[in-house]
């Protein structure tokens, strides 16, 4: 391949599940999981997580045409199965995202603790995507920030 | 609903997608779109994407299992079809990427400018996955940084 010229990924910005039951996601990312919605229409709820992230909740099956647009053409695309995504939480929050699911009636599947460090909670969306909230800790770009005061 | 304790998710740390051949994928995550490996087995290649965000590009078919670990069970998850993916670029950096990915040989398949503002490159992975570098501009969460200057 040839020499490519430089350039830069910021970061993944928009994530995409496809579900079954809009209303019953939408209510589940935000009322649950404390996202907030920035558009929704009957194909789409766009959810921000955090200042950084947004995530895409299309409905299923809607999503595969080409959708043609005043800007553009968005491509065509659409997903089946059970997806897999993590959020970051702070390794302080995980005894509050307990009680919180708990409250909500969100079963815990599993809890990881990994060799590097860090600990994941996993459980499950409407559709049964596999979700996970991770502590700092398990990737390399993913560690906790150094103490100020040692 | 019961009122739920506060918790917060910073951000999408990570999101999957399912491929089919796993050294195509990393060779177009890694030497196309410039991510970094921190993790390479062949079920599972992790790929870094800018400091915050972590792809994970999951050999399709091996996941769908329960997956045992020294510290606790990573659940089943598995998906199929053709999903979507943001990046975020800097606007500057369109014409940077624009060479770059002719310079690869990957097709441009569309170019979208939002009503909001910003700009949007559609291309396909190896899977044929839709991909979007996205600048600035299209979503309240994702704006262009205030100049500082005027």
């Amino acid at each position: 391949m040839p020499t490519l010229p430089p350039a830069r990924l910021d970061r993944v910005l928009e994530t995409a599940l496809y579900v079954a039951d809009m209303p019953a996601s939408r209510y589940f990312y935000v009322e649950v999981l404390g996202g907030e919605v920035m558009l929704d229409t009957h194909r789409l709820v766009a959810v921000a997580i955090g200042g950084t992230s947004v995530l895409l909740l299309f409905q299923r099956g809607s999503t595969e045409a080409p959708l043609p647009t005043p800007g553009g053409v968005v491509p065509g695309h659409g997903g089946y199965g059970m997806l897999h995504i993590a959020f970051a939480i702070a390794a302080g929050e995980v005894p509050a995202w307990e009680a919180r699911l708990g409250a909500a009636g969100v079963a815990i599947e599993s809890v990881v603790e990994w060799p590097a460090g860090g600990r994941s909670i996993y459980l499950r969306d409407p559709d049964g995507h596999s979700l996970e909230l991770a502590t700092p800790g398990l990737w390399p770009s993913y560690q906790p920030a150094p103490h100020v005061n040692g």
